[in-house]
């Protein structure tokens, strides 16, 4: 007997090497439900809610490089919609697997719930699928085909896919042979025009060896293709210095000796990079710079294009040129062996470091004094081991964290470009299932973990062991920042937080608050002692604001009008 | 000078007798944040997130008659468009507002954060827009205009409005002459073409004087239109007796003289109710009944459509005649006189009851016994006081307590169409800020209270007192009604209920967990000796099941495979 078609699209999906399933059961859903439940390679996690479940999948796609959300028709699908399309954007392959009304149902246009009490049963579909890069509804006849296509596009764009099943039609068998899949690691996601490969490998090697001052920049599309470790070789061949900007942080340890710093405009650490970056005579992006105001400082800096070479995933831009067909994988794979090949010594570009990364932040406070960011972030760093994954929702703490160098070997996963509050806690949890063998340190401030926050009770029901660190300063700091400090709006209800894990059922928490400088540095070292689930509220004094010069804010604003 | 763009938005919905806006706080809407933040009329509630702002707009719209809620761009309206769908549902005038990138970021095509990184700003606008019946780009030029348009059409069709506006335009004077509107209650929503409303009018006249078992089934519609006073003086003058759907419970008093009860199918109350609605020779559907599958016993019953004259909010259906640009306002005034000046007395339908509804729940259980459906409910119903509004959740506890009698007086929410789980907890705030002369009595079950259990914190900051009453089964109980009972999905991380709202910061609560039939009776009364807000968890037996035939659960499942 073939699979069911519910059970060959987790079949299909488990083969690239997803292992868990996020959502929140729902009648028209049950058949996926119950398919996961009894599939030996997959593991439901019972998120919260469906947004949360969203975000959650985002994060594990981050570490495992794809996930499974799992909402129900309408209501589910929606509320998961802005996690979806935060995975749109951070380009992250999440499949979203919604059950719709059964055939029988619709063939007899039955009025249900989850609709606007119409026979438009697929009024949703349109929504739900723009968060995505393809869609599909599957059948039993079309299951087979259609999931190679869904699955092809999904890891060639590296974005959503949506797919929807009818609930009768989720349990009969496919019509087609079942295909076995391969892990997405051994997937090659893009092909090359041999030409035109040839012709970027020329111009890239032709630059950089009339080059003198040339860097490059990394970015997150590299993890995104499964090319961190390429991309290393390709450093260590060619000699060349790299920066980060926010969005790619981490990428490499931050202690790689290649490693200068991080590119944020005039918010640059060190400041002197910015010069370094701007002042590059070949800046080889290596993967597609995404200019966004969080990440150049508020457009605060220029990079003259003609000096640029982006290397996007399948597609090549130099100045002018345009070269099409060109995939990232085999462009360093090529630059590799030219390297390898040539007399060139990669010495010539590698030696002189025009910069140096910023040191650890100089201690700060002591005793009794009361816990503020001058005081906490340098603790913070001293706290990170080499094999912790930091995570940092969007907010002020985001802005320090960036700025902050990370200790040798510490990754770290933000959602720079799409920013949506919140985001962190649910993909913390997604994060720590996706790749058990890190140390989740989620950072948040208490605004945007209020969004968001129940899925502390899930992380104790699926016993991950997170430290999740509560920055409190009683309202929500960037928005307070950015508008003017002061409004009501940002007011905050007065959480007690550290009383959350154990009201949310989780055991065997470590959970405590510190107001001090004592306090933070006695609850570090009992949570590094604990070496468990943790979860500690820091006090941060609220009329403290980040230091962004007034002109970055009239950036924002800027109007005729005041 | 001229109010900006933000204030005159802000001061033509404040006119309709709106005085609270929910949501977050976001940049691109800062200028609305502000302008709501110095606005004399209006108040802001710092939602937990945007979909629990949309919820309580929704609950604040069904006791207020229209209500607001402003998200910001990309992420926050994404969030907050599965509550924004349910209202569009559900009948509710909700004005979704929403700040974009300024004219000047569009402009030069700058990247910005909530993007896709690209310079499409206008990715998220008709998403949102689907989730209203009418939307407008506000900018200095057309806010006079537009926002007339758009709340016309939205009080007309009772449905949601999306409105967004530039963040540089927001702050700019309008260029038009503003205008001061008037309250909800004092519009009229509709207007009838004479000659239809008469042939309505003499077509329902001479129906209902030949029928024998004529009967009404009024539904929410009413409501929505300010039309329940009107329908009640309907009823007093015609002496016909009426029954309602699920959906469109205790529109009146349940109370109430010409109350029969609860039709739904083979689950209506009382159980002979079924073949009075099924066998009346005339049934006059008040405002459109809505013949979903919650609505109906799961399609159980049978009406006759050649039988049912439905007079909807602006049309009428009678079999298979249709009468168009009738309103409802004007067919019930129009009937009221036809009754007040006829020489027919109301007697002669009024008098026989075919059936009578169901008196109280007889009290079960005692003492040490542990809690659960039987001996709960019975308690639960005596607990109410005339002045109370009940709201429930989506699940086994929304099938129960539609099937009790509500005491005389008590009003209940529901959301029955959309049963977005999660709803009733921030409906609840709304519901509590919009009709602060009701006590709010919450009944929500734990599956469904996890998934927006933050804005708990946010009715302690408001001030608000419900009375929260979390039924504890420890899973999706109607969930795992519907599937199979047992499936490991449907179960819930253990949280402690009754220490959240301590830990969310309420001050003032009374809160309590009964596990046995003496503690919830003790609770009961503290609760109503208390006075304030208050937060009780109730256990329920997770192996308690709803009592649905197979028949049913065959009827949503019905597939050739097993």
């Amino acid at each position: 007997m073939p699979p069911s078609v519910v059970t060959y699209v987790l079949d299909r999906l488990a083969d690239l090497g997803i292992g868990h399933v996020f959502g929140v059961p729902g009648d028209y859903s049950f058949p996926l439900n119950d398919a996961v439940e009894v599939h030996p390679r997959l593991q439901w996690v019972p998120s919260a809610n469906e947004l949360n479940a969203a975000y959650a999948a985002d994060g594990y796609a981050r570490r495992r490089g794809a996930g499974i959300v799992c909402t129900t028709y309408g209501v589910g699908e929606l509320s998961a919609l802005n996690g979806v399309m935060g995975s749109m954007a951070e380009r992250l392959p999440v499949f979203h697997l919604v059950g719709t009304p059964s055939v029988r149902i619709v063939r007899q246009g039955l009025i249900c719930h989850h609709t606007l009490g119409d026979t438009r049963y697929d009024r949703f579909e349109a929504i739900s699928a723009a968060a995505g890069c393809v869609s599909a509804r599957l059948t039993p006849e079309n299951a087979v085909v259609e999931l190679e296509r869904v699955i092809d596009k999904a890891l060639e764009d590296s974005r959503p896919a949506y797919l929807t099943v009818p609930m009768d039609l989720a349990l009969m068998p496919i019509t087609g042979t079942p295909i076995q899949g391969t892990p997405i690691g051994s997937i090659d996601q893009h092909a090359s025009v041999t030409v035109e490969l040839d012709a970027v490998l020329d111009l890239v090697m032709e630059r950089l060896a009339k080059a003198t001052r040339p860097l490059v920049m990394p970015t997150v599309t590299l993890k995104r293709f499964g090319l961190v470790e390429t991309f290393a070789t390709f450093l260590e061949v060619s000699g060349l210095a790299y920066a980060t900007t926010p969005m790619d942080k981490a990428l490499l340890s931050e202690g790689h000796p290649a490693f200068l710093g991080m590119y944020n405009g005039v918010r640059s650490t060190p400041a002197a990079l910015q010069s370094v970056v701007e002042g590059a005579d070949v800046l080889l992006d290596v993967g597609g710079l995404v200019m966004e105001d969080l990440n150049t400082g508020l457009w605060s800096g220029y990079l003259d294009s003609r000096r640029v070479i982006s290397l996007h995933a399948d597609w090549v831009q130099a100045g002018d040129q345009v070269f099409t067909s060109v995939s990232l994988s085999e462009v360093l794979a090529g630059l590799i062996k030219r390297f390898q090949a040539a007399d060139a010594k990669p010495s010539q570009w590698g030696e002189q470091r025009p910069v140096q990364p910023e040191p650890l932040i100089p201690l700060a406070g002591e005793g009794d004094q009361p816990t503020a960011s001058a005081n906490v972030y340098p603790r913070l760093q001293r706290f990170l081991r080499p094999t912790d994954l930091l995570m940092s929702d969007t907010g002020t703490s985001l802005l320090k964290l960036n700025a902050m160098r990370l200790p040798d070997g510490v990754a770290i996963e933000t959602q720079t470009l799409w920013g949506s509050i919140g985001w962190a806690t649910p993909a913390a949890l997604g994060c720590a299932l996706a790749d058990a063998e890190r140390r989740v340190v989620l950072v948040t401030g208490d605004g945007a973990h209020q969004l968001t926050v129940q899925e502390i009770g899930v992380m104790g029901f699926m016993k991950v062991k997170p430290v999740v660190i509560v920055l409190n300063n009683g309202l929500y700091g960037v928005e307070a920042l950015l508008s003017e400090t002061g409004h009501a709006y940002n007011d905050l209800p007065p959480w007690r937080y550290a009383q959350l894990p154990e009201a949310f059922g989780c055991q065997g928490w470590w959970c405590g608050k510190a107001s001090t400088v004592a306090e933070l540095e006695q609850a570090l070292a009992a949570i590094n002692a604990h070496n468990g689930a943790a979860y500690l509220e820091v006090s941060i004094p609220p009329e403290e604001s980040l230091p962004l010069p007034e002109a970055m804010i009239e950036t924002l604003h800027q109007t005729a009008t005041p």
